[in-house]
């Protein structure tokens, strides 16, 4: 088991990594109190039932997988139902699933009476590299994701990889896209590994760890997203504005900002990046609509006032921020597919 | 002009109280982006327009008046309109009207892209002397008053004590039972200036300005509601209760909190404060259903696994906090009433 701490001062918390840990959380989390325990319809259910099982007074509520559960109106209910379970603010909520059910559960938190206990138990490659820590939380409004949201970092997080087993091979490479993404800015020698080695069951804990790391580090620096902050958008500017171009067509987000990476990469980054993506079976081209995507771009809450600031990769391990004016960028993504 | 800091070290802000600020706001606020402008359809329309004609770029949206606009749906489409405006995380929001508008609009403004810049310009004396600073914003649910929120301060406020020149008597009334309240807890100087004055336009200012600095010491040494600022709900424990219960029947949050103090105020406080009652037109005494309103305690955000922190006052300008059991409160209102 690792223990890592997130030093936020009063807002500081411990992340746990390791197999089985799941069936240990009562160690970890304070359970002794009501427990608002919530899951989504693609999580195994045993899971919640697990957390469940060690709580003296708690409820398991079950939203509908996918995107669309990080809606007002999911929101609304689940406070509904915090109401209803009688919880005071001195109770917890905790959150068992992937990135979808991490945000709305923490927004949920972060607003029942202003604010309660959160607790983190992410089960997707995604969240547990990058969604469970850092404290953003948010629902999606008018076809803008997490338009609607709050800081509030949670008061622990574990991270059992044992819950991965179950995943699709789709869904691992969705989450190790974001810790490929780190490693791109911040640390070569992960870069190294992805490159060198298949990501499989014997390794992927390091992966975690070594993604945290530099999540915790970014996180510490900046909590509120001013500055460093910006470095974990490498690949999601671009990369978003195809995520809301190919809502339809059900392209997962880190295939999206596979894409956006390979955009605002160098050359010789691209050269290594390509033969990574292909390994890991994410896309390492842009078949669809580029015009369609850019469309999107000035909805990016990273676009303010025309100005964008776009993180780019020359060296694996390193990066750069520049801040463009949005036809800029516009047009740099239109040179780079033309 | 009287200006008021409050301090917060980063998210400090100035308070500025003077007749006719709020045709001056474009000197207090930075009005140069886009300005979301929220009012409701009790406020004369004119104050908004005010705003608005000092703003390049501002759009008002107009809420019915009253408690109900304080839901999920008006809050998600107040957040809907800020999209449909373009805001980004750079532009700001400005409520102009009661504690509604603007713990409606603060709650939106804290959640928008994660928080965006927030003024506010009461014009009621409820939320003048009280709600318009401290920061607390929230919406009602399932009946209960400011279960969903967020901590969120203003950038500044602005009180114009001529808007309330349009207000009822009993609107007025209303709001001063809160400067009354805080009288009681912490300044007996102010508590002996409604006792020998009727409150009028000529010392409304005085009375907001003392009630302001008691609130600003308040929550100075207590944002997030950890000790001190439980004094602000001296009366409120069983008002809150009185005012559920009554909700068909229209009394006013101060007449509910006018009864409230009453109940948990010694006798010689009682004696001196039932003939202040009198004068500014609050109920003196309970006439109503007292174990109705009892059974709506166990839903107060303040009682928590049983327990309730109940502010007690011996002699005006000094206050007492107990933690009781829940049901030792009930007695001590039971008893109260017999």
């Amino acid at each position: 088991m690792k223990k890592l701490h997130l030093d936020l001062s009063e807002r500081g918390y411990d992340i746990y990594v390791g197999r089985g840990l799941l069936s240990e959380c009562k160690k970890y989390f304070n359970l002794s109190r009501k427990v608002f325990i919530v899951t989504d319809s693609g999580v195994p259910s045993e899971y919640a039932q697990t957390v469940r099982s060690m709580c003296d007074d708690a409820t398991v509520v079950t939203v509908p997988m996918g995107e669309g559960s990080k809606s007002p109106e999911t929101y609304t209910y689940l406070l509904e139902k915090m109401i209803e379970f009688g919880m005071t603010r001195s109770d917890c909520a905790v959150a068992v699933g992937g990135g979808v059910v991490g945000d709305l559960t923490g927004f949920a938190a972060a607003s029942y009476m202003r604010g309660i206990d959160f607790y983190n138990i992410p089960t997707t490659v995604l969240s547990q590299v990058d969604s469970s820590i850092g404290g953003k939380v948010a629902i999606n409004l008018g076809g803008i994701k997490n338009i609607v949201g709050a800081f509030h970092q949670p008061k622990g997080v574990i991270i059992d990889p044992d819950t991965l087993k179950t995943l699709p091979k789709r869904q691992i490479a969705n989450g190790l896209c974001e810790a490929l993404k780190m490693s791109l800015t911040s640390d070569g020698e992960l870069f190294g590994l992805f490159e060198r080695e298949e990501i499989n069951e014997d390794n992927i804990e390091d992966v975690i760890v070594r993604s945290l790391m530099i999540k915790k580090a970014v996180v510490e620096a900046d909590e509120r997203e001013g500055g460093l902050r910006r470095i974990l958008n490498f690949g999601h500017t671009f990369g978003h504005a195809v995520e809301a171009a190919e809502e339809l067509r059900g392209y997962y987000h880190g295939e999206c900002v596979a894409i956006g990476m390979l955009v605002t990469s160098s050359e010789s980054v691209k050269a290594r990046l390509i033969p990574v993506l292909k390994r890991l079976g994410l896309p390492y081209s842009y078949e669809g609509d580029v015009k369609g995507a850019l469309g999107f771009i000035s909805h990016d809450k990273k676009c303010e006032g025309g100005k964008v600031s776009v993180v780019f990769v020359d060296e694996p391990g390193s990066f750069r921020i520049e801040k463009m004016n949005t036809e800029d960028f516009i047009a740099h993504i239109e040179k780079a597919f033309s």
